[in-house]
């Protein structure tokens, strides 16, 4: 069993890093609280004796030998967060696995496949887009070429950012064997703390699609301007936006749509905006669903461009289709969780997690521990000791069902 | 009679400070390229032996001196631009005074009163807002501390970009007694030239309220929240812009609605905004239309925010309420048009002007003169060179009326 405790204190510890006033975290991928936090993390597994290296992605592999030499069993996840983040989301996950090597090291036990903990590199997506871009080379998605020259809203790119920060690695970042890979995450979502339910199970994730989607219209002036002879984009965004929302929710209960973010250009206040750019997430567990969403919005943009003489240009900036788990590793999670006597549930992912992109190398699975009204991507962000200390359990009991002890 | 040739040069070689790739001009306000305008005018005016002062807020005024010691007749515009400006708007009037003064210099004309030529700071209310500040604090409509502490999206303010581009006068910025003024601009709008008229007589300017609408939500994750459980500011942005587009357009063809600005913070894809900001400009040529828009805007937003759940806080951030000018400016450019035989008619201007500060210390009305397809505040703005020298010419005449010859 692992120290709870002692999750607890890393986890508090990490989350000094870039603490919030608000009592939240904002430790953006390849900033300077990132270094802090991933030196941390380097400290942290020095201390047990793991051999540490870094790919050319900057994502961190800490490993614990076997008494074999077998492809790692792997477990992981992020350091970054939202600009408005939590504690938990993605932490929780690295400090889970460090907590399983600190566990087996005080305990003496070997394993017979060597044991990897993970950090990837940008999981949130947050500052570079898309999500999940560390895994996501390391997996073959995405080139590194493309990894290396994504770029935030500043123009600078994740290369430039990993040298500044010290943490472009030499190692190729590409897959290598692994025997299996777990997750621990908090839910991000209301279904545990509501059924009660101290862990999900997870077997799979719901697909996603990201689009920049650019209304063009025709600067002009606010006050001489009359209403119908302008081509303005904030008409048609908020006719797209009122319509898209409204088809979603009766699309399905399970369909999400999300505007992050939103920006006009030139952005004065007297002149009808050039264009307007919107950032769209749209979500749906079934391909064909998520499909279903991907064809109202083209609809609705035709639709919208007729109603209002704009121009609107869709660019879809990602596809994450849903994502099924490997039958053995939920099964793993399943007899563990079963073992410990945990109430429990099986359930899918609402949010990507680097799992997704693991998944397509590896036989992979997940773990959830509920969180405080369901909230995250929230400086208010919140989790329960023994819940976190619970799925740190299944963790340990699943990676040593692989590992073989 | 002016030299329409000579103005049109000297509006070309000013469009060349802050000249676009489009063929615009972005010279906003306290800008670098603001003042190397405002040098340009400065060394123009000294060539024909002006006096040239400059107040706190960086007005510039150029003085021809009368034969008598009377208060001057007065012109003036801006030589600020929108971002996406053009070469037109502000410059023409301010030019078109420089062009009156080169006419009675070249001619030895001496009026009894002395004439004045003014650049006013920051009339565009792009970079800083409101509109029109360096006329309103000289007018007393604001303090001179106000106008110093302006501030634009980085921070800057206008008291320390004054300093900064060495336009921070001595000169107290107060009204001094004003015998007349008269501004000439593009009209902006489309009227004149759908009429196929030369000169419009301008009788007064439309009511303008300027507010920013700051939506409240709760920021979550895009993906395991569901719809029903959010608090989100764009769903509230759209459904307050669709309804309020709709009451606009039905309630009158003189009412005016522009979202000329947008942002959303934190501004990350995958998660709901903490909060939505719009900078919305409503106009209408009476106090009762413009009155009725803002009620309907207060009425509206208690509806989205029932609707919503989210939380919306308007602040009015400048009312400009519906002006009348003078009526024997009015007169005098009735008068001058007649004269000069141009075709003409009266109207209300939709912009916002100078005038509008000016004419609460001193008689004053404007001229009007067509612009192409009736577009402003967009860098493909255009006036054909004969109606600028017709509307320099009219003015002239108002001008030498007023004063005396
Ligand atoms: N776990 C998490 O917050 N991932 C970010 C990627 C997503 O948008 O789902
Ligand atoms: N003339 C002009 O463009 N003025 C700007 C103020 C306004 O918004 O009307």
């Amino acid at each position: 069993r692992v120290d709870g405790a002692r999750l607890w204190e890393s986890l508090m510890e990490m989350a000094q890093i870039g603490a919030t006033p608000a009592g939240g975290c904002n430790r953006q991928a390849l900033t300077d609280e990132d270094r802090q936090g991933r030196d941390l993390f380097a400290r942290w597994c020095g201390e047990i004796g793991c051999e540490i290296r870094m790919d050319k992605m900057g994502n961190i592999f800490a490993r614990r030998a076997g008494s074999e030499e077998l492809p790692p069993v792997m477990t992981g996840s992020h350091l970054d967060t939202q600009p408005t983040g939590g504690k938990f989301d993605g932490v929780y996950g690295v400090l889970a696995g460090l907590e399983v090597l600190r566990t087996l090291e005080q305990n003496q036990i070997k394993t017979r496949a060597p044991l990897e903990v993970v950090v990837w590199t940008n999981e949130e997506g947050a500052r570079f887009s898309p999500a999940m871009i560390g895994s996501g080379v390391w997996a073959g998605e995405f080139s590194l070429e493309y990894g290396h020259t994504r770029t935030d809203k500043a123009g600078r790119t994740i290369g430039a950012e990993l040298q500044r920060i010290g943490y472009l690695g030499d190692m190729p970042a590409e897959a290598q064997p692994v025997t299996a890979a777990f997750e621990a995450h908090i839910e991000q979502g209301p279904i545990l703390e509501k059924q009660e339910q101290v862990i999900g199970v997870v077997t799979g994730v719901q697909g996603i699609r990201w689009y920049d989607v650019t209304f063009h219209g025709t600067p002009c002036h606010a006050g001489p301007t009359p209403m119908e002879d302008r081509r303005d984009p904030v008409q048609a965004l908020s006719l797209l936006c009122e319509k898209l929302y409204a088809q979603v929710k009766a699309f399905s209960v399970d369909a999400r749509m999300t505007c992050g973010d939103l920006r006009a250009e030139p952005g004065s206040r007297n002149t009808v905006p050039e264009k307007v750019v919107l950032a769209l997430d749209l979500r749906h567990p079934q391909p064909e669903g998520l499909e279903h969403l991907h064809q109202s919005l083209q609809q609705l943009v035709k639709e919208v461009e007729r109603a209002t003489g704009t121009r609107i240009e869709v660019r879809e900036e990602w596809h994450s289709p849903p994502v099924a788990f490997n039958e053995d590793c939920i099964a793993a999670v399943d007899r563990a969780v079963r073992a410990l006597g945990y109430s429990h549930r099986k359930m899918v992912s609402g949010a990507g997690h680097d799992s997704v992109y693991v998944s397509r190398v590896a036989p992979v699975s997940m773990i959830f521990v509920p969180c405080a009204g369901g909230l995250s991507h929230n400086e208010a962000e919140s989790a329960e000791a023994r819940h976190l200390e619970a799925g740190c359990n299944v963790l340990l009991q699943a990676m040593l069902d692989r590992a073989g002890v």
